[in-house]
């Protein structure tokens, strides 16, 4: 199922089934106080492991680091420049077609809309040109539909901490008050991390792994049904 | 020491001490029928791990993917362009130095002479502009100085897959014979592979895990020594 | 206060007052059968002239092209690249900067994620390095906060139907049904406007002249709150 | 006429009677103190416009920002870098050429070398790969071949002067003086503007409506004829 | 004289004096059937080779390639792209710069705009970051002024044929006619050459060495004087 | 022989017998006290006259530029960037092929690992997409395989010093000791040089015009046999 682990030939050979590869995305990111910096990678990868166990899939070798425009001066966070992320997964996507693989599924961890429009912008060159098929999504495109009594919650808050308690426990410390976002009200800012005055956003205190559990069963259903709407349902 | 699982806090106070941060650089590349694509992932991030716990270091993310010419056609070979690769080490260096880190030693598994100079090419600019110090080689630069009675060992050879033995033994299968390689008398090749019949080069058959294991202590000896003379003794 | 028409030296006595400048982001973009092509680039020219007039601000000349993904294969929608569009915006926010300009309200009709992000990119660079200051929206992230009953709203809708009635209403057409949309279940598709099958989303019959001109003054009045917020009062 | 004005499907039925596109290439530039800043722009505009009329072409939405050398540094001058505006003429000619025109005439009002060097290398990309045909010229390679018995005339002269006075006479300001140019004997120079030392060369008072309207005249029977020789006369 | 001669000492010791150093930047372009291709590359490399013994100046090692647009499909045309040949000289000049030399006089035998817009392109970024005086023309920017009585002449006419015949007897031979020139009327070709059906522009036939001779002559007089006004006269 | 000396008419005749060409990428080079700048120039052009000799083959203009990072310090290096290196070859190699030559081969007299780096990803691009046929090297690949019983020979060491004394005598001076070489032990350095405190290394005084014959015969033997293997052995 990994990539990785395979030899050449063990690839190969998988490769003539026809299988989805799942690439995560992730990200070295800072998440406030109370989340380890690899926030953004646990959890894709964590739904790309239980995605390609359920359509028998290939898991491609993870990305840990992604584009970050808000948190980008705080610690901790290690930023790709837009233009290499878009070529980064520009050429795996390619290497990818160039091995035979036609069904592509790209999980980013990390939302930013510059870091998104990077990898669309790399994943439509290689779907036009190579005529392959690719899903791209971060999973808080859905993780955000889950109904929540809850309002404003955003990075590391109430749903991120819920999911990587569920998810790596021994990463996660308690946060202890609610975070506030200050709106820039569409100004470019050169320290946009001064509108996160607490690192994150949302009531993390709230957060439990029952929440995360949940969540992240939510975000595989769906994923599940779409997958299968988008690729067959036999597969 | 993994700067992944870190909190942004919990970073921010380790980069006072100003440690030495260690870059596994991997690959994604066929290695013959008897090692896993991800050999030259599982090699520098094994003598990182090592390094960094010796020096009090850092470990950043690993990368699993590097540029390839010779094997770029063989299955599950997954390459990325020159350009992106010097791209991609230049920014993660960079956002290292945004850091505060000023000691960086970057490891590559794969020994590509192409992939090494995207990785000093990415890895000049940041010197030059930043004033950080950088050590970048691939292990194989200090593995091909250990002593063998035999000649004429490469890719996926005899010294490889030892390494591979000692380190992942669970993804090592046997190999039969001895790889041959065939000497391209300087030709730019668009079918490179046909100069690896076999897909390796080397006597593979004879490895062992204990001369894997002796490689292995000879390439952290030696780098123990060169780091200690590169960035002061007492680290 | 149109730049264009004004001479060198009357611009620059002009610039002394520290005024804000305002750019339209305009585009040429199919509209369904019902708006013109210019829908993207009539509105925010209106929206920048009348906030020119209340702030004694400069008028950049207008830019009527844009970067466009989802229309890009309707006819008569004529579209920049990415890198192109970022490249464009920047240069002319350096040379207003070079001009002394320090204020810049940058304002797009166009919403495409793409094309947004590759303003930002662009504008980021400016402000990371010549230290202006740059406010850019597209009016569209204020048009779709004003209060309706109706939802699904979209691209050449209910809203944008009635703001082209109200601002040029020669070129606007009837629409006769709703404009549905197909959700692409985030796959990168080579004919998104497949997705369009109308052309456009939302009720557009149900436009007015009167729903537009509230439309715009509620733009307007919103603006003209954050933009003394961001520049201050009493400019 | 106006591609702008019309809707995608009106736009679709008009190309395809295969007519010209003309495309306005525009500037926002210093000419003096009896100039306006759209100099450039008001010129290839009405030439555009007049011609469009008469070969019964469309007008593509005008571009108004170019690439400026010698009035880089001067008040009001908003510069385009070489690179940027040769992606963007070949952006929008590409797009043309999508939408299925297959005859387009581009005119700069700007004649400065790099700019026009900028226009030729993107209309030669679109020309070799799309096989469409396109005429490139600033209207004065053809204005200056005016017969005038005034030697030494240039930027904001007699020449442009009058043309503006016939096209624009409310922008227009009286030039007092002959402005003088200073032969930079072929050095690169990093102010240029120093060989403008009025910001303007040639006999400016001298010009009158009269003459511009002859000028205007003399420069689009020249072009129909062209046009009509390039494109087949029955155009 | 010549750089390329001298050890790193001796370079290190004539740069103390400040001397100008004289780049010539030839070609390999078709030259109809009666010039050699290196026509555009032995007469800069004479006229700088003249000016560096008057001046006491540096000659930097040749170039021999240039970027051409009409000849480009020409057999023995060897073309560089206009990005390659702006980053060439820009390097070079730089470098320059790097060691010391602060006057710097490059002379292209070649003169198409596109490839003399790429040398000013790449000399200006020297000029504006690095402070140093840069002249650049091509030497018939002069030999085109020389007085004749014959009009019309171009490439590979009747004074370049003269100049060759002067500089380079051996390689010339006889041309039979007048060069005829198709004037393209400003559309963009994609067979250029098609406008050359003689592969050369004027009167070769009535060329002399004599006339060679005083155009070289003329141009080393007008290049001396304008050197000496550029760099102050004493040097 | 040599294509610059030719017409386009006989050069066009000429490549008819489908000859091989010879490239000689040459540099501009601190070679220590004792070698002249144009060391690396004299070498790989002297290689390329005898082998275009041998095959019949045609010389195409010499490169004398390439790019340098040991001694980019040095006075008297002048360094192209490895992208404009890499640019230059690649549109030479495709001129070449667009003449309709097939059989190329490139001689670098300067062996740095990034210049031949920068080589090979040029000509990989036209080999990939010209299916022309390209042999690259320099000739040091070759040289240093001579047996000697010397060892630690490099940069201006005993192999280069005596081949240029059997090349061009007139430029050589005497090396009056050993040069050390300083092992940067894997460090990229901002100042590489300070690993040359002799400016070159090897037993210098040891060079002999009789070794350096020797060693420049070697060379051509082998690259003769290489070359008939590589292109088959009638040419």
């Amino acid at each position: 199922m990994k990539i990785e682990e395979m030899t050449s030939e063990e690839f190969k050979n998988v490769v003539l089934a026809d299988p989805i590869v799942f690439v995560s995305v992730g990200a070295t990111e800072a998440h406030a106080a109370h989340l380890p910096l690899n926030t953004d990678s646990v959890q894709p990868e964590a739904m790309c492991e239980a995605l390609a166990k359920r359509f028998h899939g290939l898991l491609a070798p993870p990305l840990r680091y992604g584009q970050h425009s808000s948190t980008k001066n705080m610690p901790g966070t290690i930023s790709l420049s837009f233009d290499t992320l878009r070529s980064l997964i520009r050429d795996i996507l390619n290497s990818l077609a160039d091995n035979g693989l036609k069904k592509m599924v790209v999980i980013s961890g990390h939302a930013g809309s510059a870091h998104m429009i990077g990898l669309k912008l790399g994943a439509e060159e290689v779907v036009s040109r190579r005529g392959v098929r690719v899903m791209l999504l971060t999973d808080y495109d859905i993780a955000y539909h889950f109904p929540l009594e809850i309002e404003g919650d955003g990075h590391a808050g109430l749903i991120e901490t819920s999911r990587m308690m569920a998810l790596a426990p021994q990463l996660v410390q308690g946060a202890k008050k609610v975070g506030k976002f200050i709106d820039p009200q569409f100004m470019i800012l050169p320290n946009p991390e001064a509108n996160y005055p607490d690192g994150f956003v949302g009531n993390a205190p709230k957060a439990t792994a029952e929440l995360g559990r949940e969540v992240n069963e939510f975000i595989l259903e769906r994923l599940t049904q779409m997958i299968e709407g988008n690729f067959g349902e036999g597969i």
